[in-house]
Formats: structure tokens, sequence, C-alpha cells
């Protein structure tokens, strides 16, 4: 173990990876760097590095980031383009931050000159492999220590005793009441998973939502928002034009007032077995409601099925961890090259837990037809006859088979 | 035209079929059938035996038949075993029951000896296709009459003009008003077109909805239920076991009652052009949500995840009529398959447009196994260690590359 | 029908277009624009001009197009970089050409102000649907007169009288021994149909195949090539560089040599009847298999299989005539995106019908790792421990599964 | 490690397997039961059993068993109902008989008592995979031993000495001449991975095909051959009636003398590296060949275009090892559901390597109709007029689309 000479940690400044960063100092007697990231999880990031310096880590080797902006922008809007969502339900809040997050550990790895890096998911999740198939992919000799792989604080116990032990601060609220809910946030989500929710069959108690108010505490009169789309991404809200992370923060304000984007699911992790979660994504829900529905008006039939036929593969390749891939890059290609005509707006009614599309249109690309599709006469626009023909060579095979069965 | 003797016409006993039963009769001075199938959409179909009767339809070839039960058992419930949904949205209501309409009415020509069938179903709309793919699936030399693309009633006012010149009675909705809206309805939804919804950027008015009250308007206090599963298909509400349609009737009830399932799309029609459909299908909502619920614990993640790969193909097939196609029977025969361990039960709550999933189990399916997704010690239950060989592995095809690379 | 001013047909010389050219004029009274492709059909197009004039056609209107190149570099190689095969065999070298000839017909309707366009392709055949798609698609509103559609020439006496009355010349063979096979030939293949071949039980006959010895014909002694690619395109043959149309040209002259590329196959066409064709495609089959071995140690693993999964839905495509629809240029983008690293050579041997692959290399893509694949010690490149946890989580979930069924 | 008591060992009695045999005695103090098969690969096994006993083996756990017809029943023809090749090329000829070795292995251990068993596949390898999630799946709490994972004899020298220490018999050639190739054979296939062939880019050796002539030293006069199936299996060779393995055994025979079906190619391992094999499938080459030919004319376009869609995914998950997996036997359900019709014969012509279709016809369930597809008069059978409106209503939305771009 005594190879290891600098290690860039994933370090959220919380009780789990201070200990790590404690644990990897004794245990690999290398200098620590940390690395801290602003998602819009909605936590300060000051403590982290008083935490940091605490431990000794010098303060060159203290990075706290503001990543808001790439968040959105290159990871969150360019997977809602796919509709995206895993196992019919799921709308991928953990899973499509790790990968910013093991690329820029590498890009400090690289400015730094370190040779290794590390993090604080366990050996039975989804998230070691998410953080480890991006160290691998974007450098490919990189060490990787995974703590919880490694040592022997498997229990809540062990670590809180190890924790005192080494002065490491442990809050109330993991003495008391035993284990807390395992969570996650970012600006997309945060999810719920441990504690009573491990029994799937368990309701989840009122007490755990964060971010978002019950349906039936939401107030009792709808709201509309006007929703304005360019190649496929959200670009203003109300008129109002946003940066990308500026959406994403208003669409969860409103979805949280509106008790909209709670789940509660039993997923297939990628590791092979079944876990509950619980999941808030207000404003991720808002988009998916959204983007389907301009691309109702605004994309081709055959590309709108291609792109659901696809969409599976590509939310699980998000889900285990194939961000940096190259079978993820490809499907991006055709993904953003359907975009390009995905422009126009959406009128949508939120109210107690609903996202309710009431109206959409495009002035540069709606391909819906009124003259069309009108029950009116069309003048002509449309020849009935030739939905004769039509029918009768698609049912041509069966019919041809339909003799032969007689 | 004359070669026709005796044609089986789907008959509603509305407006437009009785204006049909009188073209067919003055055009191709033949015998009619009348076939009026009971499919759950809630109205009388006795007066369309007094209509017939009017018409001077021989009692014998009068066909009333009540085909609730096969409609949800041998339809419906086959459908939402795939977790099927057209274009992420639209649980095919109308789509579903096309194939059983075409099933009986060629069974009704066989009995009676008829050489021809006719619908009410227009040249630019996707039911037509689904009859006539029916027709000629299962009776390969049938002759079909589509009247909506051979004659020259195209507008309302034309149809209007010919049925009072024949003595059809025309209700006063019709008269005044305007064109009332384009519906369907069976025990799975119904379905609204045309009038102002032509237009997809105009909201759908709130007086439309006939079986839902709106999310506003529905009670303030949450409802429970319990859903049971055999081999995928629910058969008990509540403790209390029930036949396939009579669940689908009691969920259409609470869905009703609770504001859930009201659906406004814009969708792509097989025929090629996007029109714009209201829907409330306030059961298929409930089903479809406990059906993937219950399926979350007891199918293996690439079975599950097969199906969902498959879904859009299957949905598509059958909105686009293909439902006695041999490759919709083959994929069905993989869906069916799947079935055989879809056992157990789901609790929901019902609340103001929502159905929340709370809890699910199954007592003899579930392949949610806690000791291994436990945060606690699992007693060895999972080697954390092994997912370090996984993951090394799952990655070496990028490190080879990213070194390529460098 | 006089609505029609101006007509760009697609005109071969041959007797079928000849025939239509002087039906148009007579049934539209309109003017005709021929156009001709040179497509390495390996016809004399000189006698196309020389009818035309005949026929009164302006030579203005006359337009005789060297299409080779941008045939060979834009559809046959792009579609050879999916590796791509409709129905297990075919190699799509009709489907292929038609986009092209559609789209130049539009460009010379726009550029001679033609409101119209026609073709000779049957009412039964594919061919009619991928011209009238490329129409459609390039130039929505033009008008298009399918003449086997509307006269009635429809059996070969009718046609050939109707050209000895108009003094449309007809070849001897034409006259004797019935009708001739039903052929098309460009750069990438010949194909025939028709006569005996319209029974699947009846072998082809060895004087039908006119591009290819037969492999019994063929040199008793192989034939070494080797084939270099850049971006999936072959640049190179044995070393010497050649544009795109060169290097089929030179593949089709040995694979011809060595009795290679003969098909003999019933397939699905896209109007629904079953149709057996026979094609002989040498330069294509020595691609296809050349692409596949390049491909071999140049593209990732996914993505080669996200290709594999992708391909028989783009051979459709091609096949069924939606060359210029969205979903196929969207596919084609992934697909060009992961050509980039198709890089290197492939030495084939030639013999007697067969195309074997005996070596494969690429200078700067390989991901073949010596170090890694080999039986020998490799030094620790590999860890097979790592081996165990890979297996251990795949299987994880069928443990679990198979301890429910005990 | 004591914990092992009985050891069920895939044993081939060849030097690789005896010395894993000795290996497991000596390192687990255990029982072990040897378990040899024959699946035709054409070795005596009786040496086998003198072996075991040699090594002190009682005659009670030693089972050598006769596997040919369940191979090909149930494994080989099932796999290719579905026409299955791996990454374009590859038969899967090891990837199926591994399923089988596992599933009796675990029969074996559960008649005898035994609570682990072992293989002799390397940790580099699909075979250990093939081999383990069988064990598995089958038995999910049975103990696996990989030698070749565990213990210190990683390269040949190192086994070698270790051979010779006990007494362990090893023949010339493994001593002269370095590494002998890594070959694996059943009545489907051989194999040969390593020395020279690792690297890609030479040429294999004439000398170290065993099964086949080249296509050089093929007989100069082609040989026909009749096929016939039921239910897409072959049933008959030339008229003669046929048990499945006999059927193989067969074609391998006539293949073999014909030069067909060596292959030499690069393939992509689960295990995430790329290896180079060569494969001789005489039979199995004839047999995909044989079998689109009967589906040619048997099956219905959809349901021909649907498992050509699912292929791949079967054929990755047969190479990966998932035979025994819930997905593949879903997918099974529906390839075996497709072959009811696929009944027929097929004439091939059997040439240098060139296996040629000729002729193929079906008494009972041909789907090919002369009338329909014929180019003289057909009688009204198809209605040409049909395909404009087939034509216009699949380029509607493209000329939707057309009109909004100008």
């Amino acid at each position: 173990m005594s190879d290891i000479k600098k290690v860039v940690l994933a370090y959220s400044g919380g009780l789990d990876t201070s200990v790590i960063l404690k644990w990897l100092q004794d245990t690999y007697q290398c200098e620590v760097v940390t690395f801290t990231a602003d998602l819009g999880q909605g936590e300060e990031l000051d403590p982290a590095r008083e935490k940091a310096l605490k431990f000794g880590i010098k303060p060159e080797n203290i990075f706290i980031d503001d990543l808001r902006e790439e968040f959105v922008r290159d990871f969150v809007f360019p997977m809602f383009r796919a509709n995206t969502v895993y196992e019919g339900e799921y709308l991928l809040g953990t899973s499509i931050a790790r990968p910013l997050i093991a690329k820029r550990q590498i890009e400090i790895a690289n400015l730094t000159g370190a040779d290794a890096v590390s993090h604080g998911a366990t050996g039975k999740g989804n998230d070691q492999v998410r953080f480890e198939l991006g160290y691998y992919g974007l450098k490919p000799d990189v060490k990787v220590i995974a703590p919880w792989r490694e040592w022997d604080l498997l229990s809540r116990e062990k670590l809180l005793a190890y924790a005192e032990k080494n002065g490491i601060p442990v809050e109330a609220k993991h003495k008391n009441g035993g284990a807390p809910y395992s969570m996650d946030a970012n600006l997309l989500h945060i999810s719920y998973e441990g504690r009573h929710l491990e029994n799937p069959s368990a309701e989840a108690e009122e007490s755990m939502w964060r971010w978002t108010v019950s349906p039936e505490a939401a107030p009792d009169a709808p709201e509309y928002l006007d929703v304005e789309f360019e190649n496929g991404d959200i670009v203003a809200l109300n008129g109002v034009r946003l940066k990308a992370h500026e959406v994403l923060a208003k669409l969860n304000e409103l979805g949280g007032k509106h008790g909209i984007g709670r789940l509660d699911l039993v997923e297939n992790r990628y590791v092979g077995m079944k876990s509950r979660g619980c999941y808030e994504t207000p404003g991720g829900t808002i988009i998916l409601k959204a983007h389907r529905a301009i691309e109702s008006i605004t994309l081709d039939r055959e590309v709108a099925h291609l792109k659901d036929d696809l969409m599976p593969r590509y939310a699980s390749l998000i889900y285990n961890g194939y961000w940096w891939a190259p079978e993820r890059k490809a499907l991006q290609t055709l993904i953003d090259y359907t975009q390009t005509t995905v422009n126009g707006w959406v009128r949508l009614k939120l109210y107690k837990g609903n996202v309710i599309v009431v109206s959409r249109d495009s002035k540069t690309n709606s391909l819906f037809d009124m003259n069309i599709a009108t029950f009116d006469d069309d003048g002509g626009a449309y020849n009935q006859a030739d939905a004769g023909g039509f029918i009768k060579l698609n049912a041509l095979r069966m019919r041809i088979a339909g003799r032969l069965n007689k």
C-alpha cells in the first residue's frame, strides 16, 4: 500500500468522508487533496475547508468548486433531451452527478500530480461503479482507493468509534436515533435510502422529505408556468431568460411548493440487488413533462420513436456509470442531432403533485398541421382514399398468411 | 358495387353509424347486419336495437353483445402486463378495443354468411386501420366498406342534411353549438378529439371531461387502496376478489372520484399526421402504476429491462392496429411468460390526481433480499470486495482505449 | 390530368422508360425532361440522348450525369459503415441507388421549373416507394406520375404492342424467348427478378449471371488483397490510393474474377409480398467482410454491439426507401461518429467465392492489447482474481432468485 | 479453505484438468468427483476414467456421460432457431456447450452430495463466466473453485513443472514446440486460440485446422444436399430422417469435406479484452444458411425482422454465459413460438467453402404467393393502385416537415 503518494478525495465535509480522510492519511501515509463540489446540494461548503485544514491538508490541496452551471448545462440537460427515465420511473438524480465529480477529480489529480483518487461510496451501491468507471475512463492508470471495500469499519458503530477515537466531530443526530437515511443531494434531486426504507412494504415517513411539501400541504390554487425551449433545453421560464442552473433551481422551488416530484420505488442496482429508494426531483419532473410536450409537436414521429426505443438503454448506461464510455457518447450524438428542431414553448399547470400540460406551440418548428388534422372539410389537403391503399398493403402479408391457414 | 350481398356493420346506434346504415342500404342494396358491443362505454344499448328495427333490419340480424369481461381479461390486462404506453403517455384506450370489435364482427359475418363488413371510422384516423387490419387478418378475403372513404358526406353539414332527408333523428346537441367532440368510450377510457382541441395551444375546457372530477374538485382526504396481483393481472381490490371487468370498473370509479387519469397530448397517428387528443383513463392509470410496483420486487432486472426495451414496439403495434398480427402474438408470448412470477400486492394512495405507491410485497415471489440490501452489517451475505473486480473488468475496455488516446 | 406542365422522367433509354416517355407525352400533353444517370451500370448512355431527341425532347431538357463518385462516396460507403445487410443477406444494391436518383431528379425539376417527376418502377415493387419517398421528402408538393400504376399496359404483350404502334424499337431478345429478367444494375450490383425465378424452388440458370464467374470457373489460385481504411471507408487497395468509385470498380473486377458475391434469396418487400431475387455484389461482399474485420480491432465492444443492434433497423429504412427521412439521418449521425477510429488495414484472400480475412492491423487505433490477451504470463497487466468478483456480482440476481425457487 | 468436502470437477482427462485434479486434492484435502462429457469432441473418453482412477478417485465418483443428443437437441438447435451469430460472424460453438456442462455438473453435485464444483477455465476468458453463471443459476449456494484464479501456476512452465513433480504424464507435443493452441472441441466446432494467433496480423497456419480441408484442397465437384426442417430444426438430410446429433455429425462431415466453416476473427470478450480466435464450424455454417432460407419463405416479414432485431442481444446472452438466466428463457419462448411455421426443405450446393442455396419450398407453410409476386398479369390478385395511397401516407410526415423547411 505504500506506493500511493498523493490521493484526491471526493470530500463532502460530512462524517463519512472525514473518517475516510483520516483513514487515508493513516493507512496510506500519503498526501491527501480534498475536492468539494457545489452541485447545488444546498449545504455550506466553507466548513469543508475548515475541517480539511484541521486534518492538516495544505491550503493548495483544498479544492472547492462551484460546478452548478456545468452540471445542469452539460449533464442534466443533455440527459433530459432523451426523456431519460430508469426502469420507468427514476430520474437518475444521483447517477448524473457522479461523472462530473469523477471528471473534476481527475482534472485535479492531473493538476496536483496525484497518482490516486478516492471516494466514500460503499461496496454495495452503484456510486462506486459510477465514480470508478469515470476515473478509469478519463485516466486509465490512476489508482483507486475505495475505503468501504478495504477497511473493517463496515458497521455504523465501528465507524462512530473510529471517529471519536480520532477526534472527528459526530453530530448529535448520528448518535441518537440510530443511523440516518443515506442521502444524496444535488440540484436535480435528493435521495433517501436505508433505515426503515430497507423494508419495501413500509411506508415512508412524511418527516423524511426535505424539498417538497406533500401534495396535501401544497397550495389550494394551481399555478401556471410557461416554459420555453431551444434545441431541446429550457432557456426561459415565464418569459425570463435564465442560465441552465437557474432554470433548475427555479423549477425546484416551484415544484417543491406544489408537492411535485416525490417518488418511492424499488430499483435494480447494477451490482445485482434490488434496493428501495425515495427521491425528490421537483424540477426534473417538470422538465420531463414539458420536454415530452414540446417534442410532441416538433419532432418527427419516427425520430421520436427511435428515441423512445433507445431511451431505456441510454438510461441504463447513465445509471450504471457509463457516462464517459464511447457508446454513451455515440448515443448522445444521435440524441443531440434530433434536438435541433425542438424549439417552442409549453404551458403547464402545477397543482398538488400534478404537472399538467395545457398548451404547447412552436413558431418555427411545429409539425402539427391543422389543415390536415381537422375533422372538418380540409379542402383536399388529405385524400382519405389514400388510406384504403395504405391499409391494403399493410394487410397484405396477413391476408396471404390467413389464406394459407384456411 | 352490386356484388355485396350482406354486410356486418359495427353499429353504435349514434348519428354517424345510423347514417352509414341507411347509406349502405341505399348504395349497396344489400342486407345489413348490425353489431353493437357493450364494452363498458356507459350507454344504453337497447335504443340501438330499436333504431336498427326502424331501418328494417331483421331481428335475427341484430347482434348486441356484452363483451366487457372478454375485453378486460383478454385485451386490456394482457396489454398492461407490458406496462404499455404509446409515445410516453397514451394508455391506448381506443386502440385496444378495436381488435375485439373486429374479431366479433368477423365471427358474426361467419355466423350470418355475410361477405362484407363496415365501420364508421374516418379516412384520417387510426381506427380504420385497426378495424381493417383485424378484418383482413381474421378473414383474408372479406370485403370492407369504409363509407367515410367512399361517400361525399365529408362535412358535418352534409351528414346532417343526409340524416334529416332520411328521417334519422339528430339530437339537439348536434344541431346547436357546432360539431361535438369526436369521442370514443369503453371500460378503459373516454377520448376527445376535434373542435377547439384541433388547436394544440388551446387549453381544454373543464366542461369537456366526463368520468373524472378535476384534481381541484377531488376530495381533500386521500384514500388508500390495496391491489392484489396474480400472474401480472389484478385479481382483488381491498381484499375483495373481482372479475377482470369489475376490477376495471371499480378502479374507474375510484380514479374518477380522485381526479386521476386525465391526459392532454399531441400524438403521432399511423396515417402520418399529428393530432391532439384528450383522454380520461382513471382505472388504467392506477393499473399502470401498481403493475410497475409489483414488478419492481418480483421481476428479474434483465427481464424487466428486456420488457422495457420492447415496450415501445409493442405499444406501436397496438396503436397501429396490429393486435392480430403474428409479431404481436410473438411478443405477447414473451410478455406473458415473464408474468408468472408477478404475484403480490401493492398499496396505493389516491389523492387529487396522484397515484402514490406507498408499499409493496410478495409472499411467494419477492426478489428483494433485505439481508443483502441492508446498509448495516450483512453478516457476509454480500462481499463488498467483489465489487472491485466487477468494476475493474467492466472498465477494462475503457482503460485500454484510454491508454491508446494518450 | 391536364394540370401537369413539365415532368422530369428517370430515363434509362431502355424499352420500358421509352414507352413511358411516349405515354407521358400522349397522356399528359406535357413537356418531358429526361434524366439519365451513370451509376456505373456499365451501359452506354449516349443512345439515351439519341432516343430522347427522336421523341422530340429539347436538347436543354436532356440530362445525362455521371454520378458514380457521388454514388459510392455519399451513399454506398456510408451504408457500409453500418455493416448493413437486409434480412441477413441482401446488400441493398438497388435500394441505395434510388435516393440519389430521386435527389438528382428533384434538382433537375428545380433547375428546369418542372412541376412533376416520373419513374418506371412498377406498382408491385419497392422502387416506386424509394423513388417517391425521395421526391416527397425533397420537394413536398411535387406531382408524381407512376405510369405502371395508372396505365393499362400491365402485361408485357400490351407494352410491346404499344411500343410497336409508336415506333419504339424493341430488341430481338424481348420478342423472342419471352420476358427478360427484370434487372437493375449500378456500381454496387446487378439484380435479377422475374421469369422462372418467380418459382423459389427453381434453381437459377448459370447463364443468367453477368458480372461474376461461377466459383467453379474461378481461378484455381487464390489472390491476396490489401485493403486500407480511413474513418470506416476504403481509401486504398494494395497500397494504391483510389477514389471511392474506383475502389468499388476495382473490387467488382477482383470479386467477379473470383466468383464472389452471388446471392439467391427470397426477400420480404415493403409492399407486403415475398419475392425471389438473385444478386451479384462482388465488390460489396468484399467491403462488408473487410469492414467488419477492421472494426474488430478498432471499435469498442459496446459501440460495435450498439451498431449491430441498430443495423437491422437502418437496413430496413434503406430497403423501404427512407434514406431522406430524419430517422435515417439521425442514425447516420451515430454511425458516422463511431467511424472516426476505424483506421487501418485488412489482408484478404480471394478464392472461388470465398473472401477470407487472414490479417488485420491498425497503427493508430488498435484496441487489441497483446499484453492483456496473452495466455502466457502477462506480468500483471490483468489480474485474474478480478474475474471472481465480476462473476459474483453478475450472478447475484440469479442466486437470489435461485434461493427463492428452492 | 478447509470447508470444502466434495467437489465435482469438469474433467477432460487432459493435462490441465489433471493438474487441477491433483491440485484440488492437495490444496483442499477434499474428495473429488470427476465428470467427463462426450459432446462429440472426437476424443476417447476411456482414458479419462483410467487417469481418474490413478489419482485415487473412487469408481462411483467417476462420471462419463454421452451428452451428444441433448447437446444438439436442447442447446445447438434452439440457438440456431434464432440465426444466432455473435458480432456478425462467430457461431458460438464454445459458448453453447458450457451451460450443458454446468447443468450436468450441478446434477452430479446433487447426486453425490458435493458442496463444490470446479473447472479448468482461466481467469481471462469467457468460459469461467459461462460455467459459473450456470453453477450459481442452478444451485445458488454452491461453492466454486476456479484454480486458475487461485493458484500460482500461471505460466505454462510452472504448470509443466507441477505435472512432472506429481507424476502427471505430459505428452511430447507439450514439451517441444512451445505451448499448443488453446483448443476447445464439441459437435458444433473446434476453436483455436493462443500461440502466434495472439498477433491478429499474423495469418493462421494451414496445419492448424483439423476438421476441414482448405477450400483449395476440397473436391473440384460440387455436392448437392437436401435439408428438411420441422419447427425450425433439421430433421432429415437427403431424405433420411436422423436424430439431432446425427444431423450435426453428418453436416460436419460434409462441410469438412468441402472446406466449409472456417473463421478467423478478433472478438470482444465479456471480461473486457479483444482476443483472436480461429474456428471450424462446418455443420453449423450449413445450418445457419439453410435455416435462413427456410425462414425466408415460411416466416412473416415482421416476425423475421423482430427476430433479427433481437438476435444480437440473444447472441450476447449466450456468449456471455447467461443461458440459464430468465431473460434468455424469455427470449427463447418468443423464438420457439415463431418456429411453428418453419417447415419445409432447402436444397444446398456445397463447393470449396461455399454453401449456396439453390432452391427452397414448403408444402404446408409457404407464404410465397406466386400469383401476387408475378411480373405478369396477376388477374387482379394485387391492385397496383393501392401502392399510391400506401406511399402517400407513408410520405405524409416528410411532406409536412418539408413544407415547414421551405
